[in-house]
């Protein structure tokens, strides 16, 4: 093996040295050690055998965290919003009638995306922070007939966890295939693609799955694949094209793009992590830092935004008290303490704090952690005088 | 800071264990060993303060390998391919006339995007391998009058590198915009954007730059802006729409998507060791290297597809000797030697091998290696009985 060390006469300095951060923010959230190891492993060619080695771990490994057995399970060589768009480009051709269930930022993208890809769209909207009626929503769906209806299981800019199980129902009722944004639960709830009846789902490596981002997963029903067969017209996209990416990944390993060795090892790496935990371990782990989490944020006297059995376990949203300026408790969550996490924005700006308690963070000692410095930052920004 | 190790009953055992490749082809290639130890550092979040800090560094220094000024010079969050979608959706929408000067697999690649993003095109075509007549080129552009046009500058299909001056003039004249395909030439062989008048080019990371696949480097001229402007339907993609983007990662820092802290890492540090060996310096080692090689080559009886004038000095396309089955080389070469090449495909398979010299390969020993290897397996493969 040759040395490639003497190419150049740099000095030995990185360019690199961010400062020392906790992630309890929606995401990107804290990174396992074991995944900055796995990527710092030579890379392989995209054409590689040991590439495809990599991703045949991986697309095993997504089956199991998004409860299916669909065989088109893989990662798109893009961040979340990315994924949504593979989503939605596949499913919504011109002329697609799409119903939208719309309480939050994220459905207002797949709305948005659903448009730009020549959508006609009708949404059931509600309320930021509102869980829907279910019942409300399969009975709109059977009133509407849209050909796609999309929703989001958790949604990043809310809180709000959506049970599918009726939506799916009403939507292959009136032969619709369901769209789920996943992007916030996968790796830290039941996500049940499955058992809930999601046609096709998609999410990030950055939040659940304690990756840095950089891929999207997504996972196609038999049933979709029926309806991507049947399209009229090519994707409008041509690097979120499912069937050109699903040959490359799966069938003929034929050239699509230059899928990124470096994601895939990450991937793998955090997937093993949660294959080694057991998923159902990990996803328990993550209810009870939830409630720790709530039961701390109530003894401090604050509210959380969203009814109880609507919350997502970690992605809490507490309101932000009277009188208390939530831009000032979060800098002073990060300068001293290296806490990042996020704030409300639309209709919930300066209303609720966006707090992921999450990956390596989902513990007693990570919860105990945030809320001590949570309560110093608050008190520092008024609240309690 | 509390420990983030211990959450998970896991073993210490890493899931990914690559086997030692010299990537000698046409990309991905071998990263440089600095480039994967600022990819072990920490994340921060994609609205963190050190992210734009970085985000900023990138912007500079990309501007510098693209031979720019212009602002709007950015890695967009996908592959190569996805820099290739930014490209022709932002600029062709239904009804633009496109034209494409096709010799090559990348062109086809842009012309099916161009498609499906509502152009109508137009071609100039050449068998594969061949170079453009320039003036035939101007002479086309200038009778067609397309809105766009676009070239590949460096088609790694081939190993032609087209020199743009008359093109873009031509366009020019016709007040198009230019597009160009730079993703196998950025940091390895003059790109000069500005002085060859291109508006609109895109790159990867894992070529020139010595980076992992993961990100795709963008320039747009203010020129382009002004089009980009004056669009009337907006980006069919919504992952793709660069004023979005522009505005996350160069104005108001309003959230877009979720930028991998990790891959602008790599990115950072791939164009650090190019600013501290110096530009001219970095491609003048890829023009030495490229001689070497081809004189190498030569040396061994074989001869190079593409005219002297007209070679890529990063990727080189020796012709399959007579006789020879180049998968049999291409097997010898990755075992015993752990060497990755590319064979030829479409027109050209089983016709030329691919090979790439750059990063920290470009180098009298990294060239020696390979030639010593490579006379080997065509040995191996019976060449010369």
């Amino acid at each position: 093996m040759i040395s490639t060390e003497k190419t150049t006469s740099a000095s030995n300095a990185l360019s690199i040295n961010p400062p020392k951060r906790l992630l309890y923010g929606p995401g990107p959230t804290q990174v396992h050690p074991r995944v900055y190891e796995a990527m710092a492993k030579p890379i392989v060619g995209h054409l590689d055998p040991y590439f495809f080695e990599v991703s045949q771990g991986v697309q095993r490994m997504l089956r199991d965290v998004f409860g299916t057995k669909n065989e088109l399970t893989l990662p798109i060589s893009a961040t979340g919003s990315g994924g949504m768009e593979t989503a939605v480009s596949n499913f919504v051709e011109a002329g697609t009638k799409v119903g939208v269930l719309a309480a939050g930022f994220f459905a207002d993208r797949i709305t948005e995306m659903a448009k730009r890809h020549g959508g006609t769209i009708v949404r059931l909207e509600k309320p930021w922070g509102e869980a829907f009626d279910l019942n409300e929503a399969a009975e709109w769906i059977r009133r509407e007939r849209p050909q796609v209806v999309a929703y989001v299981q958790a949604e990043t800019s809310t809180g709000v966890f959506t049970e599918g199980k009726a939506i799916c129902s009403a939507a292959h009722d009136v032969d619709a295939i369901v769209i789920a944004d996943c992007v916030t639960s996968l790796g830290a709830m039941p996500v049940t693609v499955d058992e809930t009846g999601i046609d096709v789902a998609y999410s990030c490596t950055q939040k659940g799955l304690s990756c840095p981002p950089g891929l999207s997963p997504v996972t196609i029903s038999p049933r979709a694949m029926d309806r991507l067969k049947k399209r009229e017209q090519p994707n409008r996209s041509w690097y979120f094209d499912l069937s050109m990416i699903a040959d490359y990944l799966t069938q003929s390993h034929r050239y699509h793009h230059t899928a990124s060795a470096t994601m895939f090892y990450a991937l793998h790496e955090g997937l093993s992590l949660i294959e080694e935990e057991g998923l159902q371990n990990r996803l328990q782990r993550h209810r009870r830092a939830h409630e720790q989490f709530v039961r701390g944020i109530e003894a401090l006297g604050l509210k959380m935004l969203v009814a109880p059995e609507h919350r997502i376990w970690n992605l809490n949203t507490p309101c932000v008290p009277d009188g208390v300026d939530d831009a000032k408790v979060r800098a002073h969550l990060l300068q001293p303490y290296g806490i990042e996490i996020s704030g409300g924005f639309g209709p919930l700006a300066g209303k609720i704090f966006r707090v992921g308690i999450m990956g390596p963070l989902a513990t007693e000692e990570g919860v105990n952690h945030f809320l001590t410095c949570f309560g110093d930052a608050l008190r520092a920004a008024g609240y309690g005088r």
